[in-house]
């Protein structure tokens, strides 16, 4: 299986089926491709000849290509079924199904507002935007109560006890969290802290940190790198 | 089981579960909710009993709640195996998710400019929508090209030959493309048809029909019922 992804250091929706495989241990080819919205770029030119969207996160598994993350999540879990991505116990699947679904199509202010950015440190943005957007402020609200209800609920030391799809998805939420210094309760600090401690996650942080690049239409904040 | 829904005639997300558990045959108790915004309305006081997000549609299954239209069809995939929901070909569920999920989170524009509207015909804001602007016309040339390959490959009737989530996923496009009165070519004509012609998609409409309310935050184009 091959997974085309984009910048380490930018791709929040490349972050999460990789972390999930790599987490799982399932073996795959990573192909990244430096991300641009430009037709004729290599990485349009390298999407489109493999799938319509012309998006990252891929997955091409011999002759099929699997696009959107969900729909990789999903196919992945199928395909490996001792793997356990989803928890085992059906609520609990349904559960985490409708958080992942949730983040999948919602949290705009967060997302737009707090864009990944692994290498950045933003403490004063992430000040001023909480002070100014109370849309993304309820998206974090949002967050930290879904953490610290399943963390309660299930135990923890993930979000469902053990890591599973769920966690995956909200990777790059912790890393937003940290990159824009967001004040949280001292459970859900705990989890960040686990998050990031992943042997999966410390490899993607390596990577991103040493990608070294400046993509200007991911940095609202920045004009050039620290 | 309850499926919460919003207005028959606006609530594209609420369609979609509804479709596909009617069109099935999964006995459920529908629980309509006039669609609102505001803090302290039946809808969000109803909907914040039961679950975080506040939103339709929302499935109620003994004590599990299960949000998001996604969610809720892989919820019912795996309760009801023998209904096959999604493709039972690995590949072509696969794909069947990949489109889904493409919907979930994409057509941006289509959703915006096109809000779906069953009661109201409304041709002319469509010449001029797709006048001028190119991404609605991106959107639409996307699934129409996406419906054409899939008629062409499955052969038909449905999108991936029998009728699957997928279907219920644009079932919405459906409506809007004949609200609007987009012209497309004949092969995604003939199954417009045959989507409008479903009897639960008949039955859906009949109600929609029926409501003769007017949602003015659903209403981009109108200024009262016709």
């Amino acid at each position: 299986m091959q997974l085309y992804i984009g910048n380490k250091n930018y791709s929040s929706w490349s972050l999460r089926p990789w972390l999930l495989m790599t987490h799982a241990g399932i073996p795959f080819e990573e192909i990244k491709l430096r991300l641009s919205f430009t037709e004729g770029s290599e990485f349009k030119n390298t999407l489109k000849k493999l799938a319509p969207t012309g998006k990252v996160p891929l997955l091409v598994d011999g002759g099929l290509v699997v696009w959107d993350t969900l729909a990789i999540a999903e196919y992945l879990a199928e395909k490996f079924p001792s793997k356990q991505l989803w928890p085992a116990d059906r609520k609990a699947r349904a559960h985490a199904r409708s958080v992942c679904a949730e983040m999948h199509s919602g949290f705009g202010a967060l997302r737009s507002h707090f864009p990944m950015n692994i290498e950045a440190s933003l403490p004063h943005v992430g000040a001023d935007v909480l002070r100014t957007q109370p849309e993304v402020v309820r998206d974090v609200e949002r967050i930290v109560e879904m953490w610290t209800e399943l963390l309660v609920q299930h135990g923890g030391p993930f979000l469902f006890g053990e890591f599973s799809v769920a966690d995956a998805f909200y990777a790059p939420v912790v890393t937003r969290l940290r990159t824009y210094g967001v004040p949280v309760l001292e459970a859900v600090n705990g989890y960040i802290d686990r998050m990031l401690q992943l042997p999966a996650m410390q490899a993607w942080t390596k990577d991103a940190l040493a990608e070294q690049d400046f993509l200007d239409f991911d940095e609202p904040y920045r004009t050039a790198r620290a």
